[in-house]
């Protein structure tokens, strides 16, 4: 079997088990069960995944290595620093819309993990936040935004995270468009 | 046992039950650990709880409940538009931090929750969102806050909520400060 073809079914069972540990929780959800619904005996499981546990570790970071990875090739560019985090936010909900089993799953589960592997996702969703710190800490700089206390990053991240609980891909408004919303009102402030 | 004394050793219970969840996830919580937890046989904890599902949905409905109390009471109070949004969110942040392990669940576990019980947790939950747009809406009858689209108040939401996740009691923000700081940054913009 090519590389190229283990990671093609690596990729198919971890999809698999985010659906299933987003339907019925990490701890609800056993390893016979993502077995079937994979359609694989125990040894192939294994030879994919290794453990729960690493799926559930896959599941969080790979998300959350994707939009490190868009926010440094955003912050390389030559941006605004408006446009900055507009195509932060946008990149965040396109994601999320698109994963959103994953992203429930990280939410809620990551707490689940253990060691190394808690270690690594909680380093990775850190160096996101601060992606988020230096695009706005850029925006100062370029006197476009005004200086907001440090915590504000987690406010703002919340707004954008929390879509995955309420958003509809078959809904009125685009990931683009929401991100646009919540932006909107963030930087121009609700004030009459 | 009077009535006090059933509704102490209940609440006692799901206390627990809300800590060993938000360690251990819903459906990895069986009701034998809860019961030794508790110090409580098997008959007891049934007398004070009735079934694991029922224990979710008192830990997820307990909150919003007195969420949503609070937030009628404040609609009733004859406040300025901003004071009332601004009280709104201090009520919620003060008892998130107060009752992180419930939160935690809540928003973790609510979907385990099945038919009539699930549907009272979404009603109220949608409650609550009515009573921000409320707040929203006054806001801008009052010509303080500009009209913004509906779907805002989730982002509104997401950020106070989130903090669930971050939100550290001995940290160097209370909750009414977390809560200014966001609202700050949401009513006058971060533009600069």
């Amino acid at each position: 079997m090519t590389v190229t073809g283990f990671e093609a079914n690596r990729a198919r069972v971890i999809g698999i088990a985010a659906e299933l540990f987003a339907r019925n929780g990490y701890h609800g959800t056993g390893i016979a069960e993502l077995g079937t619904a994979a359609g694989l005996g125990r040894g192939a499981l294994y030879h994919y995944i290794g453990s729960k546990e690493a799926v559930l570790y896959s599941i969080s970071k790979e998300q959350v290595d994707s939009m490190n990875a868009y926010a440094e090739q955003l912050l390389d560019e030559d941006l605004g620093a408006e446009e900055l985090v507009r195509r932060m936010a946008r990149g965040l909900l396109r994601n999320i819309a698109e994963h959103r089993a994953e992203w429930a799953v990280f939410f809620r589960e990551y707490t689940a993990l253990t060691g190394e592997w808690r270690d690594h996702v909680i380093t990775a969703r850190e160096r996101y936040e601060g992606y988020w710190r230096q695009a706005l800490d850029n925006g100062v700089r370029a006197k476009v935004l005004r200086q907001t206390p440090r915590l504000l990053v987690k406010g703002i991240l919340g707004m954008l995270n929390y879509t995955y609980l309420w958003y509809e891909p078959d809904g009125e408004l685009t990931p683009d468009e929401v991100a646009d919303m919540f932006l909107d009102a963030l930087i121009e402030g609700i004030r009459a």
